[in-house]
C-alpha cells in the first residue's frame, strides 16, 4: 500500500509540475487583448484548475523520446530527435486550448451550470460569449502550434493531426448527443463515440510530440495507439466514477449520467443483461437500487475490467520506446486513468 | 445604362459558374457521412444557396496570377508560379466553409430563424447541433485546405492565415455583439469591427491563392490589402442596403439593423450629426421616417460614398498584375459589391 502511495504521489507531482508550466504558458500564449470580455472568457476556464493531463501527455512522450527530463529541459526550445529544437510548449498548450474549447461547448450542448466547481462560461457570461470564446480558442489551437517552430512537412503533419481530431471530436460528441434520444445502442456504438470523443485527443498529444521532434512513422503509430487506448480506459472510468466515485471531488450528484439517460458502456451492458434501468430512474429515482442492480449484473465489474485491459494495452504500446522516467511516468499515468477517485 | 447592364451580366456570369464548381467541390470536399445529421445540417446551409463570392474570389485571383481562365483551368491541379500544381478548388472550399461556419454561429447568436429564405441551422436541426456543424465545419476547413498539396513551406503560411483570419473574425463578432450593449460607438470602432468580423476573409480569400501558387511577399500583401479593402465596403454596402435595398431579395425587413439596436456606419454618423435614433425606433418604430433622417443628415451618403472609396482603393491595389480576364473580374466584382441591390 506504501509503495502504491507513493507511485500516486509521484505521478501527481509530475502532473502537477508540468501543469504548471503549461498555465503560465496559456497565460503567454492567450493573452487578454481586445476584445477583453471575448478573451477573459476564454481564458476563464484555465483558472478554474484542471490537470493538465493533456498537455502532461505531450511534455512526456517529449521526454521520453530524447530522453531528456523536467529537470533539465527547455521546453521552449525542446531538442528535436535529428537536431533543431521544436517549442513543445507550445505544442501541449495548443492540445490543452482544443480540450478547453471543447468543454465550453460541451457545457452550452449539455446544458451544465458547473464545472469544476465554478459556473460555465455560457452561465458566467452568456451564450454568445461561450460560443465565441470557443470559436477563439479552436483557431488559436491552430496558431499556437504553428508557433511550434518545427520544420515545415513536420508542421503541416502536425496541423493535419490537430484538424482531423478536432473533427473526430465533434463527431464524437454529435454521436453522444445522438444517443440520448437512440433507441438500443451496442458496445460497439458506445467504443466508437469514447473513441471519438475523448480517445482521439490523447492520441494526438501523444502522437504530435513524436511528429514534431521528428520520430518515425511507427513510433508515431505507436505513440498514437497508447494516446487512443489510455483515452478510452480514461472515459470508461469516468463512466464508472459517476457511479461509484468520490462525489465531493466530482463535484456532481452521484448517477447523474442515470438521470440524464447518458448511454454509457455501464447502462448498455446492464441492458444487453436483462437489466431494466428506467424501473429505478423514472420518478423518485433510487439511484443506490440502480447502482446496486447494475453491480448485480456485473455491469460495473465489466466497465472497469474493460478499462484495466486498455490501460494495459496501452501501456505495452510504450515497451519499444527508451527506458527512462518519463516512460516510468507516463505508464503511471496510464495507471492513475483508472485508480483515481475523481 | 446597356454597358452598365452587360457588365453586371458578365460579373454574375463569372461568379454563378465558379460557384457552380464550388458548390460539386463542396459535396466531393465534405461528404456526408457518420453522424449523418451532423453532416447534413454542416451542408444544409450550402445547399440553400449563397453567391459562393469569396471561392469566386480565391478562384480569380489564381487566373490572375498565372494568365489562366474558367475555359482552359483545371482548378483541382492549377499551375502554381514556378512549377508544380495545386489544388485550387480545395482551397476555394475552405474558405468558403469558413464562412459556413460563421454563418452558422452568428445565426445561433442572433437569434436568427431564417437565412436565405429557408431556416437557419439551429431552427431546422436544434441547438445542440447548430453549435456542432460549426465546430466540423471549422476543423474540416483546415483538413481541406491541407488537400490543396501545395509544398510544406507555402501550406504552412496558408495555414497560418487562415487560423488568424478565424481568430480575428470572432473577434470582430465579439466587437459587434458588444456594441449593441455599448453606448457611443466611434466610427474607428464601427471600421474595426467590419474590418475584423467581415474585411479579413476577404483578404485571406485573396492572399492565399498567392500564397499557395508562389507569388512574391509584396504581391500577396497586395491581395490581402484586395480583399481587406472590398470587403470593407461590401460590409458597408450590406448596412446601407438593409435601409434602401431590395426587400424581397434581401429577405428581411426594411431597418431591421435599426431595430435591433445594430450600431452601423450610418447610425455611428447620424449620431455623430445630432439624429436621435430612438425617436423613430422606441415604440410603434417609424422606419420610413427614421430613413428619412439618416437621408437629411448625409448618413446614408456618407456611407455609399465611404463604401465608394473603399472599392475604388482596392482596386489600384491590382493595377500591377498581370492585365487579363481575371483581373477585369476582379474589378467588376468590387464594383458589383457596391453596386449590389441584395
Amino acid at each position: 500500500m506504501t509503495d502504491e502511495v507513493a507511485v500516486s504521489d509521484r505521478v501527481r507531482r509530475a502532473i502537477q509540475q508540468r501543469g504548471e508550466l503549461v498555465n503560465e504558458a496559456v497565460v503567454e500564449e492567450v493573452p487578454i487583448r481586445r476584445p477583453e470580455r471575448l478573451y477573459e472568457a476564454s481564458r476563464y476556464l484555465v483558472e478554474a484548475g484542471g490537470k493538465r493531463l493533456r498537455p502532461a501527455v505531450v511534455m512526456l512522450v517529449g521526454e521520453m523520446l530524447v530522453e531528456e527530463s523536467l529537470e533539465s529541459a527547455d521546453y521552449r526550445e525542446f531538442p528535436a530527435l535529428h537536431g533543431g529544437s521544436v517549442d513543445l510548449l507550445a505544442a501541449a498548450v495548443s492540445v490543452e486550448i482544443v480540450h478547453l474549447f471543447t468543454l465550453i461547448h460541451d457545457d452550452i450542448m449539455d446544458d451544465d451550470d458547473f464545472r469544476r466547481g465554478v459556473p460555465t462560461v455560457h452561465q458566467k457570461y452568456d451564450l454568445e460569449t461561450a460560443i465565441l470564446a470557443g470559436d477563439t480558442l479552436y483557431s488559436t489551437a491552430f496558431e499556437v502550434m504553428l508557433r511550434t517552430g518545427a520544420p515545415a512537412e513536420r508542421m503541416v503533419e502536425a496541423l493535419d493531426r490537430l484538424a482531423r481530431t478536432c473533427t473526430r471530436i465533434c463527431e464524437g460528441q454529435a454521436m453522444d448527443v445522438g444517443f440520448e434520444t437512440a433507441g438500443a445502442v451496442t458496445l460497439e456504438d458506445y467504443r466508437e463515440m469514447i473513441e471519438l470523443k475523448t480517445a482521439v485527443l490523447y492520441g494526438a498529444a501523444a502522437a504530435i510530440p513524436g511528429v514534431l521532434l521528428g520520430a518515425s512513422e511507427a513510433d508515431v503509430e505507436s505513440l498514437y495507439q497508447f494516446g487512443v487506448d489510455v483515452g478510452q480506459g480514461f472515459q470508461i472510468q469516468d463512466d464508472v466514477l459517476d457511479l461509484v466515485g468520490d462525489r465531493e471531488r466530482i463535484g456532481k450528484d452521484r448517477g447523474s449520467d442515470l438521470i440524464e439517460g447518458k448511454q454509457t458502456i455501464i447502462t448498455v451492458h446492464a441492458r444487453d443483461h436483462g437489466v431494466d434501468l428506467s424501473e429505478f430512474t423514472a420518478g423518485d429515482s433510487d439511484i443506490e437500487a440502480a447502482v446496486a442492480a447494475l453491480e448485480d449484473a456485473g455491469s460495473i465489474e465489466y466497465a472497469r475490467s474493460t478499462a484495466e485491459e486498455l490501460i494495459e494495452t496501452g501501456k505495452r504500446r510504450l515497451d519499444s520506446f527508451p527506458d527512462t522516467a518519463a516512460r516510468d511516468r507516463l505508464w503511471e499515468i496510464a495507471d492513475f486513468f483508472i485508480e483515481r477517485t475523481y
